[in-house]
């Protein structure tokens, strides 16, 4: 269920912020934007339609739950949720807050910078806590400490 | 629920390729990749995380089956599907075969283009049948066509 060469297979799974025996989320600042989460199938599966229809209900109400936490914390103009995996081609889920004044609004974050702008950081350890309390803490369940 | 200066809100969905009484599925030709689909919910809804939990998962079924349709009439290198509605606040999922000779791959197609490549179109007749043996033929249910 693992590939070599993969840079998503690669990452360890007790470093996220938070994790379930299915995904992990990770964050990542996007320059002229802000704090932008990933939530990241532990599998190599290549396409959600790959998937059975629970797992991709279950990968999918964890993506809405970050999506709902990034809301609250963000406050943003629009989020903006895509699996694109063009380069990394291991199911995993960009979920974004935008703003009116970012680099890129009212475009994608993939297309050139409109403008100069400021990087809306969230601490880590504030966006732990807010998934813990929106997801629940399953990261700890034995099944994935063990 | 429809927003007057709202591009989507004004769409025919008796005009879609396929529809049920939640969401219609359209085509595009994107430049020098091909034919994808847009997924519209009806109702002017902002984000995924404002619908409860029993029509996101209505949505994303659809989004999930025009996936599966695509990539059996396509063969993609891989398939992008993307929420974003910065310019058209209104629930929309972009479903989007990719081709390594894309003029995009593998950057989205939000990104500058890398290349001069062939557009792959596929007939309105041809992807009408095969929404509707994918996904059933609920457009002519009494509740849409009233």
């Amino acid at each position: 269920m693992m590939s070599g060469d993969c840079a998503l297979c690669v990452l360890d799974a007790a470093e996220a912020l938070w994790a379930n025996d299915q995904c992990f989320v990770i964050s990542a600042d996007v320059t002229g934007v802000g704090t932008i989460c990933r939530v990241i199938w532990r599998a190599h599966i290549r396409e959600m339609s790959d998937l059975d229809a629970a797992a991709r209900g279950a990968f999918m109400d964890i993506v809405w739950g970050v999506e709902a936490v990034l809301r609250t914390l963000t406050r943003p103009a629009k989020m903006n949720v895509a699996s694109l995996g063009n380069q990394v081609p291991h199911l995993h889920w960009h979920v974004i807050p935008r703003y009116r004044d970012d680099a890129y609004f009212p475009e994608t974050i993939w297309a050139p910078a409109h403008r100069d702008a400021l990087t809306r950081p969230l601490q880590d350890t504030v966006l732990r806590a807010a998934l813990e309390a929106g997801l629940g803490n399953q990261a700890k369940s034995p099944s994935i400490m063990a």
